[in-house]
């Protein structure tokens, strides 16, 4: 059990922002990710910027890749990203292509410190057989979510969502937690045994941001 | 009944690119799709540009929308799309976010010819009974496919996918057919009331792009 990293998702609507979001929170955060908004409005480029300011964190291409799966991986990882989302909707041909991609990469790179992986992002319908399949193909990450929208909705997290946690864990898949995550919800997911990393984006932005990522490492320390 | 409409979707890994297929294929086509891959290749340059070069065709911006939906809806219909992707496995918060955006839109501009849409564009598990909620939501299109990845490990269409497509016809929602379309396959959705669009990509493109185009029109006026 190792002590589950802090991630800053990334949401501006332009690089600039992005990247000064980016500097403002580098020394506090573990892994910056190019959230899906500022990806799909900047493109590759924003990764490649990231990735070209931040040699030493971990970079999170948040795609949602949901088809064109080996294209899409290829293009990612090229430009930087170490970890890729890929939406648990997609076909397993999708999931396989990019697991390819990823595993082929890591085998003509072998001086790389952080490896290619595919993190499979749940959204849908999908069922516990679906994530042993994801275990199958080699998958070892996941990211368990309220969805944005949801939680603009005034959905809360449930028990329920804490117990499918629970079960995706004892798959031995590492989990990436998020969805307006605040310190005070960090408690919550104590007894998840493979949490790999808590994500948060607007919390971390800001005058208030270094703030509340030091408290969300406390509540970490607490439990972890 | 009307006649289904000819979408190309640009898979092109540069704007260049993309931009070159769009100019050879304008005359043909009555959609310019900015797929998945150039999408994110590119961000949402590739929308206005395709947008200001292609003033009178119809744009489709294939974001396969699955989290985040008003922010990338505003982004997309004011880059210039007409029609953006959701992903069928987005949150139903995300679905209502983007339609909610897409009738503002075309309420504050009624001079529009063609109406900001939102395209359920079908993927992971789902049911007609999700099908349903879509139509209660007031989304009139999806979109129905073999994924690219799919397509790429040899999986044809099957009676199955024809039926699942007929019972969606049924319930009102008008069809976007893709995946591979080549004019052999266009017989085969003959049954499709509302078939709203066949979508081919690399077909339309290069040298041979122009005739296939004829003959998939020859194909849908023989059918439709």
């Amino acid at each position: 059990m190792t002590k589950p990293l802090l991630q800053i998702a990334l949401d501006a609507l332009s690089l600039e922002k992005g990247a000064a979001d980016a500097k403002q929170a580098e020394s506090v955060v573990d892994i910056i990710e190019v959230g899906t908004i500022l990806a799909f409005a900047e493109g590759m480029k924003a990764i490649s910027t990231l990735r070209a300011l931040h040699p030493n964190h971990i970079i999170v291409c948040d795609l949602k890749t949901t088809d064109g799966g080996a294209i899409l991986a290829k293009m990612a990882f090229e430009a930087g990203a170490d970890w890729l989302t890929v939406s648990a909707a997609a076909h397993p041909a999708t999931k396989a292509a990019c697991k390819k991609v990823a595993d082929e990469f890591n085998a003509a790179h072998p001086e790389l410190k952080v490896k290619k992986e595919i993190q499979i992002e749940i959204y849908g319908n999908w069922t516990l057989d679906d994530a042993k399949d994801w275990v199958e193909l080699g998958v070892t990450q996941a990211i368990y979510h309220r969805s944005r929208d949801a939680e603009l909705a005034g959905k809360g997290w449930t028990a329920e969502d804490v117990e499918l946690m629970k079960k995706l864990s004892d798959l031995g898949i590492e989990l990436s937690i998020t969805g307006g995550i605040v310190p005070e919800d960090i408690h919550l997911f104590k007894e998840i045994k493979n949490a790999k990393a808590f994500i948060a984006g607007r919390a971390l932005v800001g005058e208030k941001g270094q703030q509340t990522a030091e408290a969300i490492r406390a509540e970490i320390n607490k439990y972890w």
